[in-house]
């Protein structure tokens, strides 16, 4: 990876933001606001979400100084602008922001693809100060009342910035992100997309596949499979509960690097069927034991 | 599924065994001399197992009232016999029991896959009084050590007894792993081996293959990629730290079911990928959501 910025590398000289907005308050925005506060207690805190039901909770939760009606009027005066909406929407709700975009304001997001989403953003915002970023941290859970302060903490934050983004604000961006707790890596948008596509974006499409493939079976032999299932096919297939709007979004804009390692995902479990067909016990002993030491080397969660 | 057998449905009126012989005692084989000692404290136990150490530990560890030199020792004057080695070895260990087994002895085994297996175990003890089982029940860890007398608790035990299975033996079997906490249901070997295929076996391989396939792209693009996994991924990829060795047995034991779920699991990947590629986004989101659905509709681990 290109560069690495941990909080460790130097003195925290960044800009603070004394004021912040917030667009889209699902479970990343509302941790966001939740993680902000615990750091950050002087920043002021704007808040919108599409939803009408949403900004009601996130008003009863007192989660932000302020409600904002729209995006616009959440941008208007921050310093800061994080949108924290499906990457499917980014670009309609950054053109949104348009004329109520202060001239010094720093605009970011927190999208699981970056390439098509980034230049997206771009193009809708010319002349902003855009630094984008993917906050490597989720659960199962959405919406507001499902976020915490410490989802970010000691979890990865990739920042992504282009050939237009100004150093001064990929280090503030860099500092925001290290006082929420993460740890900030940067690379380009299409590394990214490729070690994104490597780590989540194929596993989910294999979950999902999994699951469609097991509903395909039990509707074919006219039987329950599932209920026999222990615990490790309920962790293999555990991304397939993740949100379908959400994730439709994410493969539509990552298309190229999903087609790539989809096919190395493919061709490995082709090999390793081969091996199983032709009784080449040795040969299949091999490559199991160095998946199982690829997969026992892995780090913890970091 | 054929038939349904639960503590509920009748009285306990079944053979119970005074003598048991536990050929093989890593987790598997451990955590049923532990489990027995608790539900049947009464009964004698054997254990036998092919490694020194392992009996050394066993001893040790006083699992069993004795521990004998041989399967063939263990088994000798036992009225059940369980095979809990690893289903590649099963057959030649079946075969060392000969002459030891009395004419009135049960033989059982726990093995993964059944239609080859019970068919060796037949075919080397051919006029045994034969009840194959199969207890969905496992661990990430293994060794006489890693037991545990809670394993099969509300866990399911599949039998797949053949045509030449005495009923009252099939029932004195489910007796017995209903006596150890677990659920028993009984079908066919070959029922039995597609829903493992769908449920553990393919899932299995696709968790090495996605392991070997992560590790191929770290070669080829010089990075490492596995630090920036999540929770998610982690969970996805568990079953590839499963022993390669007890995995090869099962993957080359159970081809011809492994063979044609992969083929649906992969029709269905492919399925959505094409979604992906043709941007059909109404199309992917159904899919999605529709196995989202099936995900969420699991019941919890039974």
């Amino acid at each position: 990876m290109s560069q690495s910025s941990t909080s460790a590398d130097r003195p925290e000289i960044e800009r603070r933001f004394a004021s912040v907005a917030i667009v889209g308050m699902g479970l990343i925005g509302s941790s966001v606001a939740r993680a902000l506060r615990a750091s950050q207690p002087g920043a002021r805190l704007k808040g919108y979400d599409q939803q009408a039901t949403v900004r009601e909770q996130v008003r009863q939760l007192g989660l932000v100084d302020e409600v904002a009606a729209s995006a616009a009027e959440a941008a208007s005066g921050s310093e800061l602008v994080i949108l924290c909406v499906p990457v499917g929407t980014s670009e309609a709700v950054a053109r949104s922001l348009g004329p109520a975009l202060g001239a010094s304001a720093i605009v970011t997001d927190v999208g699981s693809s970056k390439s098509l989403v980034a230049a997206r953003l771009r193009r809708v915002l010319p002349g902003a100060r855009l630094v984008p970023a993917h906050p490597i941290a989720g659960s199962d859970r959405s919406g507001p009342d499902a976020g915490s302060a410490e989802l970010f903490r000691d979890r990865w934050c990739i920042l992504t910035p282009d050939e237009h983004a100004r150093t001064e604000d990929v280090e503030s961006i860099s500092a925001f992100w290290r006082s929420l707790g993460a740890r900030v890596e940067i690379m380009s948008a299409e590394q990214h997309d490729l070690v994104l596509a490597a780590i989540s974006h194929v596993p989910h499409l294999l979950a999902f596949a999994s699951m469609a493939a097991v509903a395909a079976l039990e509707e074919e032999h006219g039987h329950d499979f599932t209920r026999f299932a222990a615990g490790g096919f309920r962790d293999f297939t555990r991304l397939a509960a993740a949100n379908p709007q959400v994730w439709k979004d994410i493969f539509l804009s990552n298309k190229v690097a999903i087609r790539g390692v989809s096919t190395v995902f493919r061709s490995m479990s082709e090999q390793l069927e081969r091996l199983v067909e032709a009784d080449d016990e040795e040969a299949l002993l091999r490559a199991l034991g160095n998946a199982q030491r690829t997969r026992l080397a892995m780090s913890p969660v970091g």
